[in-house]
């Protein structure tokens, strides 16, 4: 899977360089505290999936304006705000191998450094002159803070179904997924039958993206994915690969997984075991293949367009997304 | 004073009765917790200022349309978002008399609620299809949050200028005011002059707002206030009366206060001592003075208009915004 991400990096180093110039530029802040903080999320070795999107989408619809990198720091931005909210709602601790900004610097000041990156956003938002770009970012961030709450509800919760799996990881990532795309769709003043398809490309790029990020909880060892081994169950965070097994298995095997998801603090054999039996009941291999199903879908969608770099680049993103480590 | 709250109140009956129709409707999360946590910072008494400066600003500058009711939805939603997100970083216990949010249902909720509302802001200001409007918002989003960093740095810093403390004030009150001045006569496609002069009343009734709210707690008791004893104090938050004080005491007296002020757990007989010093070093009076100044220049804003009804009422609300003693 190394070559597939070096022939995605190679394809898009040019627009990575002007993203990355484009976030340094647009910040603005007017404290050094703002931007010690907000720098400490922005630039923290992200992968610029939803801006690369986002100048991507706005491509193969032809666009040739000059406001589509800017607008890309409007996504990273707004994404960065609910990853600083986010992780102390969470109570995480480490982002990419680094202490959380509000470990560092507080929770006050984590929440206000937040806020500034939701407002940069909708003025960046504004600058492209679009009623409809902005109302679906501002909808965009009702959904997500709600998609949160919404999770935030459900923490710890054994009896969590698929379904509400499925209802927060909509609101909290395929939504912004869905909203990079589709609003560069927007920006490029692209016809309808585009915008639509790259809408969902976009929505089902993030639910499949979503579901491999929390596969990585149980298949990928902490010291490559920069967070703690477990982090997810430890925030009380069921994901489908736990919710599937539980489902699938014989009550002495559900009472011991239960047992271990409550227990604040398993022992590392303990998570090992819970591992072991998420593969035998399946929630691994049925978590895998509900993501590669939308990821065909969202493969699929792009067939509204017609063959190209840029299409083959998207293409080459959704295979990513669910075959990357990290 | 009570005439005066009972004449504005008077004047504007059914408009309060609208906007109190308009925040409940406007509202619209999907889940009650949203709904409850909102409505508890919504509904528990506000004086909605704001949203009534909108609508009295949207009329002075002949406002015909539909929409200035829900319109001023947004400037209290993204006020009570900033009252949840200000409330939690202060560490503040009771507004208006009641617990706050984040004791109610923590810090977590608390925070991703002020999100939606934010969010909620920014929709309902697309709502009006004017892009100036959106743009101001954010930018006063942006504004809100870095004043609210600013004062934040500055806790118990007993070096703070008078010169800071206005530029905390105006970012984090004045132009929230000048906003919801403004905005309105842009939403009625009122001339430059009338929005120049919006604008300038708005900000000036701001400042001298919020130097009569700084002054309410060196003045007023805390069973009228609904919020504790030198609440400001406590939080580190030096306020004009003190700074002014501090400036002008002599060595002695300064370094009783810094004590006084420096103590997390004063007693009362030291916050009546301190209030002794602001009234004895001309704090109180300065900070009166400055506020009344300030509420002079928003009055004379106003000439921009013919006399009418709905200027009497700004008036009014001018002299009110500093003769109220909650």
């Amino acid at each position: 899977m190394g070559d597939l991400k070096e022939k995605i990096l190679t394809a898009v180093e040019k627009d990575l360089i002007a993203i990355e110039a484009a976030l340094q530029k647009n910040l603005t802040p007017y404290l050094d505290l703002v931007a010690d903080v907000a720098g400490h999320i922005i630039f923290s070795g992200g992968k610029r999936l939803r801006p690369l999107l986002m100048v991507l989408c706005a491509r193969i619809c032809g666009y040739q304006g000059h406001y589509d990198k800017t607008f890309s720091s409007a996504i990273e931005y707004l994404h960065a705000a609910t990853l600083l909210h986010d992780d102390l709602v969470d109570g995480a601790k480490l982002r990419r191998g680094k202490p959380v900004a509000h470990l560092k610097w507080g929770n006050s000041t984590t929440v206000l450094v937040g806020d500034f990156l939701l407002a940069r956003a909708m003025s960046i938002s504004a600058g492209t002159e679009k009623l409809k770009i902005i109302r679906l970012l501002a909808e965009l961030t009702e959904n997500m803070s709600q998609g949160e709450v919404h999770q935030l509800m459900s923490k710890g919760n054994v009896e969590l179904t698929e379904r509400d799996y499925l209802e927060v990881i909509r609101r909290k990532t395929a939504m912004l997924f869905e909203a990079a795309c589709r609003t560069s769709a927007v920006l490029a003043d692209a016809a309808a039958k585009k915008e639509t398809a790259l809408a969902q490309y976009g929505y089902n790029l993030g639910i499949a993206f979503q579901m491999a990020d929390d596969l990585l909880d149980y298949t990928t060892d902490s010291a490559v994915l920069g967070k703690e081994v477990g982090a997810d169950l430890k925030e009380g965070k069921l994901t489908l690969p736990v919710i599937y097994a539980l489902r699938e298995a014989g009550p002495d095997d559900r009472r011991k997984m239960i047992e271990i998801i409550t227990d604040d603090h398993f022992h590392p054999s303990d998570f090992k075991h819970l591992i072991g039996l998420l593969d035998q009941y399946g929630g691994i291999a049925y978590t895998r293949q509900m993501a590669a199903g939308h990821i065909a879908t969202a493969k699929a969608a792009l067939s509204a367009f017609e063959a190209s770099g840029t299409r083959d680049t998207l293409v080459d993103i959704a295979d990513y997304a669910i075959s990357r480590q990290t």
